[in-house]
């Protein structure tokens, strides 16, 4: 198989609206599959990048790290996966598999690794998303989807779900442990899900009341304005584990406070600027400040599996791919309950 | 038994030098102890309080919590002590048992403990520390000091070697760690001595050389002074744990970049001010900064008993009382080797 050409969505400059192109796939390998896009999710980051706001942006510029479709083709040595098997691709689509975070099990820091777009791939060429109708991609970075999720809504839990899933695996949430969810967007929606599913109680911190019933259907136990600051009073020492999802400058110190003994705090957002941290504040309770960035190929297969077994999907308003720079714009405003995502099928000339 | 006056030195007033004073001790209650107070270690934290730079500072003010003794009485209930026996006081010397902190053994956070000096007691009475000649403290609350101690070197360990010997234990330093600690001073040196013990490889990361041969003495595997910032490129993800003893402000991010991924940061002092820090430092390899405080009663005990089964004890210059006041201005311009104690025996008329 030769360099095919599929229709895309893509920003030709930083700043530039999308609008529909050709990019081209690579032949598929040995160890390749192809994958017929039916569904990719909108996130946050698709726009910094987009838009040049992290630097080192290429384009054309196709967007997309929460893909979903249909396996139509397979490499000869391909046997994790079939044709007409349900597949998702994530926000990395290759690794070195020889460091130590590879060896780890901690892929998604692989120094070598390969996004899924605005990247440069193994055979030296540009990497393109999701906004896409295919994709070609190495056959152990494709995650298998289960039966009965529902497709649409199941496209964001490739980056949005596992970036939450991950953080509550590693630092214990589950039953008889106080978790809060600092901010309800597109991740923070599905951290209640993924969190009151583990058996954890949950707690909402959102800025203010609007998002109050929201938070009570997602199944959060409790709900905190922050915007008054009396919470941080109510609740000190309260929570085991506190997940940020706020890109946005936050009181570390305030959040740390809301901590119990031996608790943790984790960034999962990253501020434009250093934030500033009273080192007492950590000290005055073995208390942690740590990040963590979606999760590695065997914890988000892990986290599909998780989510079909419990019912667990996002949020979403699907969209068609001429809706995109519209959606852009409602996503800088925080217009959207919880996730847009585009109906591939939509991308035509 | 009635309340006894004790010989002691005191800050009679904020900032004020050190003098001979008497203080009283408490009637020996059923669970208590009194001990006759052998060797007291000078702690930069004496310093603070002394000179009321942390406020709410009560005088006159004995300080010393690093305190090791013999057992001359016995309360009635008392089953854990014999007169004669070698005994330790710390930085605390009573707590509520019944807090979240203290029972899970993490009794050095709990919320209505009683410090050892400059603090209240339970019986409403200040609390006045080691830089005296006896003390009256709650059987719970005195360590037994195993026989083969050097005493007056392992009075350090009473607050320096806790400090270090618990986050070293929490965060798993052992065979295949590599442990870097920040700063060669009282705290640190300690810290060499007890990660070596433990079985780690231990690096000092220390402002110049001018400690080189001291770190290689105490045991430490590699040394590299931090000023010129080139080890922060040369030493790029290599430690699983550091420990920053260091209460002057440092760049942060620089030694979070030090980490492996999964790492962690940890600050035992208290800069003055808030620390920048970079949410990317921490996401972009699920890194922690985390703080500790000393450490319970029963890991006190474990440290005591692991510090005589492998020798480890501070390295100690002893004084005579009258020489605290310039001990004090020797410890603020860093020259001491690495840990003033008190000869309590010259605290006389």
């Amino acid at each position: 198989m030769s360099v095919t050409t599929v229709r895309a969505y893509a920003a030709p400059a930083p700043k530039a609206p999308l609008e529909p192109t050709d990019v081209p796939r690579r032949p598929l390998g040995p160890n390749d599959v192809l994958i017929e896009i039916r569904y990719s999710g909108i996130c946050h980051s698709d726009i910094h990048q987009v838009r040049d706001e992290w630097g080192r942006g290429t384009y054309p510029m196709v967007p997309g790290h929460e893909i979903v479709g249909v396996i139509t083709e397979i490499g000869a040595e391909v046997t994790r996966h079939a044709v007409g098997d349900l597949a998702g691709v994530g926000c990395f689509v290759d690794s070195c598999r020889e460091c130590e975070a590879c060896l780890a099990g901690l892929d998604q820091y692989c120094r070598n690794g390969v996004a899924t777009y605005n990247s440069t791939g193994r055979d030296g060429e540009p990497t393109y998303g999701g906004y896409s109708t295919h994709i070609v991609v190495d056959a152990d970075h494709a995650l298998r989807v289960p039966a009965g999720l529902d497709l649409a809504a199941a496209a964001p839990l490739l980056c949005a779900g596992i970036t939450l899933y991950s953080p509550l695996r590693h630092w214990n949430a589950g039953p008889g442990k106080k978790v809060a969810i600092v901010g309800l967007g597109g991740l923070g929606h599905v951290g209640v899900k993924l969190a009151r599913a583990m058996g954890a109680e949950v707690t909402v911190l959102s800025q203010t009341d609007r998002k109050k019933d929201d938070a009570a259907r997602l199944g959060a136990d409790h709900f905190r304005a922050t915007a008054d600051g009396t919470v941080f009073k109510d609740l000190r020492g309260t929570f085991d584990l506190i997940l940020n999802t706020v890109s946005a400058p936050v009181d570390v110190n305030a959040y740390l406070g809301l901590l119990k003994i031996n608790g943790t705090l984790v960034a999962l957002g990253l501020p434009p600027e250093p934030l500033p941290v009273n080192m007492g504040a950590l000290v005055g309770g073995r208390k942690s400040l740590a990040g963590s960035m979606i999760g590695g190929i065997a914890e988000t297969q892990e986290m599909l599996d998780f989510c079909a077994e419990h019912g667990v999907v996002s949020d979403i308003e699907l969209i068609a791919a001429d809706y995109i720079n519209e959606a852009y714009e409602r996503v800088m405003a925080s217009d959207v309950r919880y996730r847009f995502v585009i109906d591939t099928a939509t991308i035509t000339a």
